[in-house]
């Protein structure tokens, strides 16, 4: 059975570069802190504060560079905290149709988002030769299982291929949580033929 | 494949009845609020407030009826909030050894916890008739699967027989949220001969 990284999220958000220049100032850059696993995406120095009328949350991480939209990506755990209900989406693709929204505080001003907040849909990143070696196609789902002591299997894991990609799962804080992972941790895909999602 | 209740257990705590009047005053007894599907169990209208350095959350229901020592069950995301490392124990056990503590805050008073905050070990409550239909002993192992947009199937779920129970899994909130349950749904037990936990 073939291995995979497998990495959790906390939860972020991406930006346009107004945005940024909105919450950071007049011509700011996202400043890399930190690169990730996915080819030139990194964690930034910049955090904001979440705000909806039921709570607010600090330190909340900026991943980068800038986007063509912006986005807020939150756990169940989150959104109950916040009063909010998002729906589970696709990180990877532009459909805030029917997402809330919530204010952004940033160091130098703050934007009221009326749409953009998701629950990232679980996910499998792969580069075109990894998804070949692998025998998964984009948009396919498959199924990864974790072991240890609170070991499971996740159903319904969607698989993105891209060039640029590299070979990693995506989960966010309640099902690295549930599944008892601290960090990264490798597991096994299981891919079946006619999967129903 | 035998179906069972699947119920989420929000943060919570089990109280002494010497910790109830350190809490909520002298001779008070706890009031119920809602009861459980545990027999005699209920969620009781007393709240408290759980303080670390880190941080404090407010509202933390007790359980009632008061029991013979204090534990407090939380998830792992509230576990990195409060900045503790709680192992992951049986919650109907009594084993508290190297446990961490935690400030408890009631209404007419405090207390410091030496000991007693865990993470609760994904369980099936079963009564002794209900356990021979389902085929399943105590301390067993087995795996529930749940269907949906999240759905998944846990592993390494404890079996725990006893007369007054009756069947239904408890989870914590990450592992509901993981498995996109909103209040309680109904699981497919998988119990599989020699499983290894």
């Amino acid at each position: 059975m073939a291995k995979v990284l497998v990495e959790v999220s906390a939860r972020h958000l991406h930006l346009t570069q107004e945005h940024v220049e909105t919450l950071f100032g007049k011509e700011h850059q996202l400043t890399p802190l930190k690169w990730l696993s996915q080819p030139k995406m990194f964690a930034a120095e910049e955090t904001v504060t979440l705000v909806t009328p039921k709570t607010s949350i600090e330190n909340v991480r900026v991943l980068g560079p800038a986007r063509n939209y912006t986005q807020v990506e939150i756990s169940r755990t989150d959104a109950i905290r916040f009063g909010l209900e998002p729906p589970i989406r696709d990180s990877d693709e532009i459909n805030l149709d029917g997402t809330p929204g919530i204010r952004i505080i940033g160091d130098k001003g703050e934007l009221k988002l009326e749409k953009g907040v998701i629950m990232s849909w679980r996910h499998l990143h792969v580069s075109n030769n990894q998804a070949l070696e692998l025998g998964v196609t984009d948009g396919q789902v498959v199924k990864i299982k974790i072991d240890g002591e609170r070991g499971l299997i996740f159903e319904n894991v969607l698989v993105r291929v891209h060039s640029d990609f590299s070979s990693a799962v995506h989960l966010d804080t309640d099902e690295g949580n549930a599944a008892g992972i601290k960090g990264s941790v490798i597991g096994e895909l299981i891919v079946e033929k006619n999967q129903l999602c």
